[in-house]
């Protein structure tokens, strides 16, 4: 099976992106640790001030799934919801393969 | 200076979305020999049969802007151009940090 991966865009409220940042680092962090997280990375847009970019790469589909039913990851969702403008934007993905992984 | 990252959605032709990526996987081989180049992914998007992402971290935009003077890039870019349905779109990103970097 294919790897799955992820880009998610997250858009914070206005002021909000490094707190924001923060908590996705802690995210980070955690799925880091969890089976089957290959990739788990946080970036800022340069095109604004409130966009944020995640990319993610797992063994496959289910090791995700698994990972939001963690305790710290679903308390850490809970945490930047507020801090977010809107509903997360993204494509979910079939890793084909190339540089890096 | 951040790392910079590129999450960058083509759409190919109908029907020609595995010989559009076939092309993307060699320009992986060659940027993934070429400095700074940290990642170079290419996946399918599950949505739909033309979509296309490729996540790219570089230590620099610096070391992405002269990628793409490489001969073979250019040459892969020509041999691409055709299968595309439109431009990319994507975000040009400063990476902040996570996991498998």
């Amino acid at each position: 099976m294919d790897m799955y991966g992820m880009c998610g865009k997250l858009v914070s409220q206005p002021g909000q992106r490094d707190k924001f940042i923060g908590i996705l680092l802690s995210a980070a962090r955690v799925v880091g640790q969890l089976p089957g997280c290959r990739l788990y990375v946080v970036n800022k847009d340069l095109a604004d001030e409130v966009s944020i970019w995640v990319m993610e790469i797992w063994d496959d589909k289910n090791a995700h799934d698994v990972s939001l039913k963690n305790e710290q990851v679903r308390s850490l969702i809970a945490e930047a919801m507020p801090l977010m403008a809107g509903a997360p934007e993204g494509a979910s993905l079939s890793v084909v393969g190339g540089h890096g992984i």
